[in-house]
């Protein structure tokens, strides 16, 4: 089909996200990256859970999917290791200035739960999307929250004052793990120093 | 489309599985689901890595993949937390009497290597179908393999003297976190007793 003279197509995915920021998600893959290559961490987001109905193998070496679905996660999506200790976490962005507790599933904070009661790292980190801040949680703060409270969303002012904000870098894009390193390898949040 | 009398259609899956034994797979998957049930560890198989070009939704909450293919995985299928150790491996079964080289990716391999260089337990499971036995083998101990022959496959003389005798049992099924006990918990596989 051929388009009328003048009508120009434009690539729409372009012209919308183009000069949009890089997501979360996208920063944390990126920075992983660098984690790795500098040897520092071995840190992976794990692949999305699904459950395959149908593929197709039209020879040997090329498999199609054809027939698939999402399932509910039961781990958080990032884990690995970091100087000798389990690192595990989720990763979420949110455009309100509260972060939704319906945005993680209560699976995912059992798995953090029991990541920390295993002698592991667990945390949240939380993107809020208006301000373009990025904060790490521990995740016992994120369960004193959930213990003092029945709201349904945290504010962004307990992310300020329990939390960590994360500047935004050039290489690391996220640097969390320098905030790893203050809190539970030099124990700054935890301990006063006199 | 009916059938024509005195034939009766049978379900040729289970004719053909049913009295199979079950597989590494799913041996290691009831095994970790015990240990976590058993507050043991939290130790899961990651998703199979997968790249999803279409995805069709239908309803708000219902969404089908209907286009995806598989991806090379860049890490093992296993990973979680033991005792505050961060644990690795990858599971293979092999009808032959040898373990063959190309059953695991390259970036497995370094996978591995890099997980033990930052303090991480990292190891293969592998079942020899024929003899229906299951050893652990410690990644350095296949590294040491690696550098000493070029050849393609490890023969199973070499998990016998190497590696870890793994029993099948009720619960766990598979009980490989006490063979990792002994191994890197105790020091018995690389300490001399007197």
């Amino acid at each position: 089909m051929k388009y009328p003279k003048g009508i120009i197509q434009t690539n729409k995915k372009l012209s919308t996200y183009g000069n949009r920021g890089m997501s979360l998600e996208n920063d944390i893959n990126s920075s992983n990256e660098y984690y790795r290559t500098h040897n520092i961490a071995v840190i992976y987001k794990k692949p999305t859970p699904i459950t395959i109905v149908k593929v197709d193998y039209p020879s040997r070496k090329e498999a199609v999917i054809q027939e698939a679905y999402f399932n509910t996660p039961s781990t958080t999506d990032y884990n690995g290791i970091y100087k000798g200790k389990y690192i595990d976490f989720e990763a979420k962005e949110t455009k309100q200035n509260r972060f939704p507790l319906t945005n993680i599933h209560a699976h995912q904070l059992e798995h953090i739960r029991l990541i920390i009661e295993h002698g592991g790292i667990g945390f949240l980190l939380v993107r809020f999307l208006k301000s373009n801040e990025t904060f790490l949680l521990d995740g016992n703060k994120l369960f004193d929250f959930l213990e003092q409270t029945k709201q349904k969303s945290i504010p962004i002012e307990y992310f300020k004052q329990e939390g960590f904000f994360i500047p935004i870098k050039y290489a690391p894009r996220i640097p969390y793990l320098s905030i790893v390193e203050e809190i539970y390898f030099k124990g700054e949040a935890y301990e006063e120093n006199t």
